[in-house]
């Protein structure tokens, strides 16, 4: 299934203790409309507040479905803020996961002096001046293969990341009414790297970083030392890509 | 001011009793900054749940006004789906409902089988097979001078329509992605004129009124014979025109 939603009122895509999540909701619908407990496994646990626009999630079953009659069916049970936006037949071994190639997230920033209203769910609203050149400059120098431990939280979620090299094939920083808009395309992401690497660039564009500095904290291999993360809000996750192979 | 805002959490912009209306935010917001009553005018009533990015209101004050800082000040004390976008100084005799010369108004239908969730707040979903040849040819109808008596609920507010002759100079009907915006450019809108000639060209467009009606829907001068209006939340008001001696 290909997803989209609004993450403004969720916890996250995964399913937790006393939030409610995407996940539960979409397999709560499965179970409605399969008559079986069915188990959800998606491409990217985005978290609490980022939204999607192109998650991709799979489930397995022994009987024939209607796909027509199915995506009818689920969006009717589940909230308008979330819908599933195309339903195909996939290989048994296909994994939503661990079979992604690459994976595309956009961030954007608002950057007028008054926020557009119809875009404070959507988009970060940076008020400080900042240096668009320095944009530019600063996301070239994440494009490649790196250790990204510095722009990661997974050691906060009590697991350190023993593989921490992810390649980032494309950070492409276009212009778009009212602000930016940065899209990432890379092979894999740590925790909050979109959002820590975004936070790090604008560091620099506002001018409290150097340019030389984001090397170092490649080489540091510690979170502390890139800046703050940038609000989920910003962020979308907008297409998770496979190897040919995959189509049913 | 221009102001823009997300109607979907409002009652409205006039002020009511028991009820949220932006007008009453905006000069709830003044009074704080002016340490004055002052009586806001806007130019255009909007519906609850209809949105505007280019509503514009006028106030008077005696006093000179830092006009960067209070625009500053104002979105500071506004919810954020509320946004003053300029605030410029103009003529005492400026007044934002009865000097407008025309409106622009744009109504938003999303026609894919499946909703877009980031547009549920601001586009109308039609889940009927629609024939979009027929609503051009049924906008073609409106445009012009007539007596949209047919097309106003003003009755319904006690007031009759005395005067319901408007002109409406544009009706252009333009994909967009995902479905169609219809753009209005008028002189006057009686009360739910744009929603009610949506919801009519909608009922041709679903093939449930002949375009041959929509003349005899003119002359009846009567209500009930148009379509039921299309909902507010497709509804925005973009920008109010006014003849160039109003500028400061």
């Amino acid at each position: 299934m290909i997803i989209s939603y609004d993450g403004t009122q969720y916890s996250g895509w995964q399913i937790q203790l006393n939030a409610i999540s995407i996940q539960e909701l979409i397999q709560k619908a499965l179970a409605t409309i399969l008559k079986q407990e069915v188990s959800l496994i998606g491409a990217g646990r985005t978290d609490a507040g980022v939204h999607a626009r192109g998650q991709v999630a799979h489930f397995k079953i022994e009987n024939e479905l209607d796909l027509r009659r199915f995506l009818h069916s689920i969006n009717g049970l589940l909230p308008n803020d979330i819908r599933v936006l195309e339903v195909t037949e996939v290989p048994e071994k296909f994994h939503a996961q661990k079979d992604a190639s690459s994976k595309i997230y956009h961030y954007h920033l608002c950057l007028g002096r008054v926020q557009d209203p119809f875009k404070r769910l959507y988009s970060y609203h940076v008020r400080d001046n900042i240096n668009i050149d320095l944009i530019h400059e600063a996301a070239k120098l994440f494009v490649g293969t790196h250790d990204f431990t510095s722009f990661s939280n997974e050691a906060h979620k009590g697991a350190a990341a023993k593989h921490a090299v992810r390649t980032i094939m494309r950070l492409d920083v276009i212009e778009e009414e009212g602000g930016l808009r940065l899209e990432f395309e890379g092979n894999g992401f740590l925790y909050k790297m979109v959002r820590n690497i975004v936070g790090t660039i604008l560091t620099v564009a506002k001018g409290k970083m150097k340019l030389e500095e984001i090397p170092e904290i490649f080489s540091a291999k510690d979170r502390r030392q890139a800046s703050q993360a940038a609000p989920a809000h910003g962020l979308f996750l907008m297409k998770v890509i496979y190897p040919e192979r995959n189509k049913a």
